[in-house]
């Protein structure tokens, strides 16, 4: 498997990509995206589980019922989220489909649609359809990048990839490209990534691929707790490589490469999450169960005390430890250990049997200090472990939410 | 029933207080406090649901299991949690009731003990001492205010109240003092509360009433969603009224007393939460169920973006949709309806059927410009309804949490 430089959505064959700016976002930014195949793709998607969705999520989920082996490609707006906006806005979404199928020459069931932005405001469908015409007539295989920036809101950069892997068969491609960067919560808030492959893989084993990517990647992300009504991620595979997943050998190294896609791109949401001046990996092992370890550690992920200690640079284990003890799991403190590391050097141990050892304050500062901090808690309990991902919460998020209506 | 004018915990008859300051906390600040009844007391008390508790806790369960009807009161630091803190910390917890049994005259068990502040930091026995027998020395029924003062930590209040109310039989007093003001959510986190009355109540019914209380105030309160270590609320009846509950009549008078008395303080500690600038009243009505439109309200009430929203001053209904979504309660967005007032006005409708009206954005903001803002989410499927009470999130609480170790 090979990581391709400045690698996105269009890397692997057959897909071209488009942007344009149609006045939805201020200042002049880049607004509507377009994603083609040049032939049929079979496709999956998994969607937010908020229970206020937005049209674009009722008609994907739709249109991957209805037509899951002749997608065409994707269309994307930011700026305005197409939520809670009722027939009207159901109605605009799909008027999107129509303008990107008259561009990809298919019908407006074969297109996929996402929106990010605002929620309860209706789109305007002028400006939308002179974007859609616009971003089609630039559409090229070199542009996934302004594909990328074209799906932002409040993220800083665009988030895009594409990783290379030669199977017997030959060689596949996956690319994808995300956005963040507020509302990020497993089960993937304000998120919206769309994944590409020239590899020829059925729908239903796309589908089986992408949620157990997601239990790897996406949903194992925090920045503040909060999940969205437009989450979506797409996978689409037009097969133009002519490499099928023959045998299970290729499936596996299909897999570890769709999933290196994903945790790049997730690890890039939390890199650029709202305010993010710290990356944190956190590990929680010794648990009863992954269900439990996993419920542990995003509590943790998600305490508002926890995240300000680390934006703080302080470590204060403390926090931790009563974060982890309002996950709903059944604790004994006296099992609990915590050991804390910049990756840099060994891992430093702060607390044993639940009590701190007599540590050096100054070398658990210097470990505080450092852009990427791993914390590593024991509950001592069992043998299940896992690691999510989150940020730390600074002034800067409270400036970007208080102030930006998204 | 009737306020008493800087109510507090020695306001009901036959009971005592002292504050002092033994070093704890910095710059001199009081940290000690001793609540004391001139006879045994009937007591309840209600705890943290953290898996992690501190020794206090744990002491607490046990008196209370073994000496319900003989307490003779409370002894509390603030500074240190004596949380995380293992045998050695137990054995300060068991030292702190010594020495306030040697100056109540009682046994040890009768004493009930808090601690709030830092997690896995050990008690200087040798301070708290001197601090008790300071404590000790100057018990008086008119300093029940420095005795709230001493238990704060970055409380910037001190809170207190008390209420009298005439029963059949007699007048009987309740007060009590309480301290938040981070790590404050249902189910009561950093807070810590003591409740005094001088009526005749036995310790069972004493139970079921302060639980009863709690759902009702304490459990309705959220600063940051964060639950701690150490949380307490602790009833003490010494009866020194001579006032019995003898029926119905008097009962229901007794607990709306109650009641008034933990809903005062709850509104106290949500006001003066961390960094918050602004009190939020959330009324989830139209739910299928209790539960449900508790579960949806305090989602909402935990939300940063929508707690930021409210920092912004911008009525960004479409976050709290959000958040109502992800409350793992079935929902069915065109029944949702939202009004906004403060409290001044009638109720400004922004969103009926899940669409928004179009209402002037002007008169929204002013409302939401208000330091005192009530929100009403109909959700459209039932009678249930609920009121929970949170603030705003706040660059001030990064500020604290970013620097204060607690």
């Amino acid at each position: 498997m090979q990581r391709i430089t400045d690698g996105t959505i269009t890397s692997p064959k057959g897909f071209l990509s488009g942007a344009a700016t149609c006045g939805l976002k201020e200042k002049g930014a880049m607004d509507i995206a377009l994603i083609l195949s040049e032939q049929d793709c079979n496709g999956a998607g998994v969607f937010t589980r908020n229970e206020v969705v937005a049209a674009p999520v009722i008609v994907d989920r739709q249109v991957l019922a209805d037509n899951p082996t002749k997608l065409r490609g994707v269309v994307a707006n930011a700026g305005i989220a197409n939520a809670c906006t009722g027939p009207e806005g159901l109605q605009a979404c799909k008027r999107m489909q129509e303008l990107a199928a008259r561009c990809a020459g298919c019908a407006p069931e074969q297109i996929l649609v996402l929106s990010t932005g605002v929620i309860g405001v209706q789109l305007d469908l002028g400006k939308i359809a002179v974007g859609i015409e616009h971003a089609c007539r630039h559409l090229s295989a070199n542009n996934g990048k302004d594909t990328a920036r074209a799906i932002m809101t409040t993220d800083t950069r665009p988030k895009h990839t594409a990783v290379r892997t030669a199977l017997d068969a030959g060689e596949v491609t996956i690319g994808g490209i995300a956005k963040g960067s507020g509302m990020i919560h497993p089960d993937m808030a304000t998120m919206l990534a769309v994944l590409t492959t020239d590899a020829i893989v059925p729908a239903e084993a796309l589908d089986g691929m992408l949620r157990k990517m997601m239990d790897r990647s996406f949903n194992r992300i925090s920045i503040d707790g909060d999940t969205s009504t437009n989450d979506t991620v797409l996978l689409l595979a037009n097969g133009a490589s002519g490499v099928t997943l023959q045998d299970d050998a290729a499936k596996a190294a299909f897999e570890e490469a769709l999933e290196a896609v994903c945790v790049e791109l997730a690890h890039d949401i939390v890199r650029d999450g709202e305010g993010a001046s710290k990356f944190i990996t956190l590990q929680v092992c010794g648990a009863r169960s992954p269900d439990e370890a996993l419920a542990v550690a995003r509590t943790i992920a998600t305490s508002p005390l926890v995240k300000t200690a680390f934006a703080g640079g302080d470590p204060n284990w403390g926090r931790i430890f009563m974060a982890a003890g309002k996950a709903n799991v059944a604790l004994n403190t006296e099992r609990m250990a915590l050991w804390i590391s910049n990756g840099k050097r060994d891992d430093f141990q702060l607390v044993d049997k639940g009590i701190p050892l007599e540590y050096d304050e100054n070398q658990a500062e210097a470990i505080f200090a450092e852009d990427e901090i791993l914390v590593r808690l024991d509950l001592g309990l069992g043998e299940a472990d896992t690691t999510v991902w989150t940020c730390d919460l600074t002034h800067e998020y409270i400036s970007i939410n208080a102030d930006y209506r998204s």
